[in-house]
């Protein structure tokens, strides 16, 4: 269809090359744009090349961040001898998001999937096995996904941290707090019976 | 939340400002962005400048355009004697996809809404007034929503056309093909019993 014109077009095409944007929401973004202030166009196009520009990985556990050590790897208030491992920046935002946990983080930047031509040397395991020189470093949760790729990525990780002396722990498995059993899938729940507590 | 430094975080907000893009959808799009090669952000962004600076308004009928008349104006082989007239350009959009209108259209950017301050003289009825000079046109189709605002605006340009001898038609109300009778709302089901025709 080119009932806008190429250029409106040309926009509503990049638009839904965005994840969950579809033909009808692109165009409704596009519209948007086109029906406010040029400033705004112009914030939205900034945005998004400085942030692609200006963003860079924390030295230290490859988050994004503005500068080459992220906030929470500056902090000395935070827990030196825990690194939780995750596989993007969104996930150790999560975990952030419980303002629970005080240790530092290591982003992998996805997990082994040979389907999808994902093997170690792809993540940032070198870099994770290269801040183990820290002494201090007691312990390394591991907290991939919990699908195949995520649990193949942990299983890898705990068998390289096992001859090194460090504990590996791997994040519960478990019915989610809130919803109804019913709902849950049988081997979420067998995992929950295998993981049970003593009150 | 600044978990992910300021520029991306500065994108994120960009992006949810977007009509409906909440928090997450935001994140989500602004990390396939990161995680793009550089080339896809940069035609993002030029997209955006692009169609904001270069789209324009076709002089005859206020649809988007890259050119001062579209693509449909422009055609002679569409029929000259009847314009439809509808709010938006999506609108016109959807009835060019039926591939059965042939005529003109009209785009109003916008209806008339006491409520949200949009007076008549903020619409373009007075271009739609000067095109009718052309003694061709025979027929006008009033395809404003169907709502209170494209209610209001049909009737208010019916009452305008009246007196200048030119035929003011509505779009039918009715039930939708496809559905159910019983999801039907009263309204709708009175207005598709009183527009009942002979089989």
């Amino acid at each position: 269809m080119n009932h806008y014109g190429k250029h409106v077009n040309r926009l509503i095409e990049e638009f839904a090359r965005l994840p969950g944007v579809g033909a009808k929401s692109a165009s409704r973004m596009a519209f948007y744009v086109l029906n406010s202030p040029p400033e705004r166009a112009e914030a939205l196009a900034a945005a998004i090349l400085t942030a692609k520009r200006e963003s860079k990985y924390c030295k230290h556990c490859y988050s994004l961040s503005d500068d080459d050590t992220c906030h929470i790897c500056a902090n000395s208030r935070r827990d030196g001898t825990t690194i939780m491992v995750v596989e993007s920046p969104q996930d150790m935002a999560a975990y952030e998001k419980t303002k629970e946990y005080s240790g530092l983080y290591h982003i992998l930047h996805g997990a082994i999937s040979p389907m999808d031509g994902v093997a170690p040397s792809d993540l940032r395991i070198k870099e994770l096995l290269e801040r183990l020189s820290d002494e201090r470093i007691t312990e390394i949760i591991l907290a991939t996904n919990p699908n195949i790729e995520g649990e193949a990525t942990a299983m890898y990780l705990a068998k390289l941290l096992k001859p090194l002396g460090i504990k590996a722990t791997r994040i519960a498995h478990g019915v989610p707090v809130g919803g109804d059993l019913e709902h849950v899938d049988s081997v979420t729940l067998l995992r929950a019976l295998q993981g049970r507590r003593e009150m």
